[in-house]
């Protein structure tokens, strides 16, 4: 197999109680001429979904390479841990809890995929068995087979071949249509408050100017959003609609947290009520 | 050109969402030999000063590099997007809007100044035209136009000569002084609580030992300030005033955050008043 | 003196403000081949213990390495300066007040050991002496030194040989057994909100199902805790004790912070009834 010059890693141990840095030893380590780059360890706490969403973004973005990812509330129970191969060459190494598939799908869609055996893998790294822990599995097996694979080891000798169709999926987020209406999940808010929703505005029927906005945890207050190209269009404290840069139609206010000021959360449901 | 080994990179990005990473990505893709330093993506939203302050402090102490910086509230409306080329020969990468010029001046000076053309950046990183964004520029232009300067590519092909003389700089913050009285705007707060004041220790005519200390939002207390070397010379909640570890004169308390016990914020008026 | 192809950084700084960044600049001008691994900069403010345990963890698992560790509240006092060789091979350089001591241990022992003479460190470095602060000797000595020392710069070059043993060594965590009952300190509070204390759980006598536990601060509630080898072993809202991945007994609760639910905190005691 080909070496890989790049392991990306992404998690939600957060940077400062030295969990993701415990993986980047292990990765120096085992690889140490492979560069690391942190796509992100603040994922929120278990988001599955959130964490999965920007693997997806960041990793077509970069070389091919290796991708470990670990956002894992169900460490040390009997999900799997796996490796899939995408089509565009990368490895992606994490648990099986659909962390990993948008990222496959983003590179081309899983070619291959393995179940990582813990023994296999520490062998091979020529770490003890033993010292497997039930709670750190970055550390004792993630990181550890993210160093063999971007050192060329073929995944075959990590654990078995598994149907990559069999591999965990996250349901969709909700999106429903009526007439005259949208409601639509909202699949991520970021540092600056932005609502994004799981539509693009290319979505919309017609070419609305303004819309009323209700956040359905707050159904008595609506909201009227115009819809514009960039932050800048917008008057201190107005709510806009735009398309975000990943291509989601996104709720945002020029100077404030759209989020905060709206009430939206993670995972809650917005509605879009056309003129 | 020659190659540049090293790119700094500084955002309002914050390091949760995937917006550092994602430039971080298309770095690696485009300039993959390059190492990234990331000088800071926690500079407060839309803080141009801050982020410009920040880099004029670290930049120097590197080598000569490449230095991607994107604190851009204007992303998508007129402003521009520039290339400085400064005296030390580093470059400078990021929007038209004060961030770029005190790191240019620590660096010597801007010698040379470019506008980066969009479509020229893309078509020279190999970039499709058309999926240029309207809100993330750092990811689209700027972390594409970094890489390329990295490469040792000429900035003429990135876009027009402009001269460096119309760069936008932003105001001096608030100076001003009266017979035994200084009012200084404060220009930093760090994690730790110290608050920052833009002037030197040495500006202050002679050498009080005490000085009396108003925060102009909180005009009702006054409190005093000893003069002193280090955080160490302050006892438990003591106030001190000390020449901080970039040349301002900086209030700080042991073992507790004088910004929040003095009411103290990022812009505002504190009063010094000599004895 | 051998080379070494990577330092590790941890601090109190935060990675905001540019103090990272502006001791990771000095690494890069000085010894710009050398990688740099962020350890943590999220370190409580001058939480010595904190820091010194993460790194403690963390250096033996990558390679031998040079260790930059700065969390220094004694800054320009009469604290002194140090670099340590470990038996692995390893050089770890700070502030001696106790942050060192543990990942000397974890990493075999302290060999020998010197004083930085600051005047030495900064021509060897080719900086100007005046130019030392009071107030960051991570930018201004220790990176220098760390630079210098992952160039291969034999340590007596930089300061005056020191014994070993008179390293200042931080009080061991409190844990006192009675009959039936254990009262241990908290050593860390993560971002899970894992209540890590300072025994492990096979120094608990026999092998209790569940205990009983109060937080010290709080004794007039009390929790029972479930002794369990997993987070997914726990039902939503349960309380369990388990061993984490550094070898301690930590309490957790499954979905929830248990040091808020419990009001833990760092440094203070909980006690463990046994059934």
């Amino acid at each position: 197999m080909e070496r890989y010059p790049l392991i990306t890693f992404l998690s939600d141990y957060g940077r400062s109680d030295g969990y993701d840095s415990a993986c980047e030893a292990v990765l120096a380590a085992l690889s140490p001429q492979t560069r690391v780059l942190h796509v992100s360890h603040g994922v929120g706490l278990g988001e599955i979904r959130a964490g999965a969403a920007i693997l997806a973004r960041v990793a077509p973005l970069g070389p091919p390479a290796v991708h470990l990812a670990v956002v894992d509330p169900g460490v040390g129970t009997s999900r799997r841990p796996v490796v899939v191969h995408a089509e565009r060459g990368d490895m992606l190494v994490g648990p099986d809890n659909g962390l990993l598939v948008p990222a496959s799908a983003a590179l081309g869609g899983a070619v291959t995929a393995w179940r990582l055996d813990p023994m296999r893998v520490r062998a091979q790294a020529g770490l003890p068995a033993h010292t497997l822990s039930h709670t750190f599995h970055g550390r004792d097996l993630f990181a550890p087979a993210a160093a063999l694979l971007a050192n060329g080891l073929p995944p075959v000798l990590l654990g078995d071949t598994i149907d990559p169709t069999t591999l965990v999926r996250l349901p969709d987020p909700r999106l429903e249509r009526d007439q005259g209406e949208i409601r639509a999940e909202v699949v991520e808010i970021d540092r600056f408050g932005n609502v994004a929703l799981c539509l693009g505005l290319e979505q919309l029927p017609a070419h609305p100017e303004r819309l009323h906005v209700y956040v359905v945890d707050e159904p008595e207050t609506s909201w009227t959003a115009r819809v514009v190209t960039t932050f800048g269009d917008l008057q201190p404290g107005e709510l806009g609609l735009l398309q975000d840069s990943w291509g989601h139609a996104s709720l945002a206010l020029n100077g404030a947290s759209a989020a905060e000021v709206l009430g939206a959360r993670l995972g809650g449901m917005v509605r879009l009520i056309l003129p």
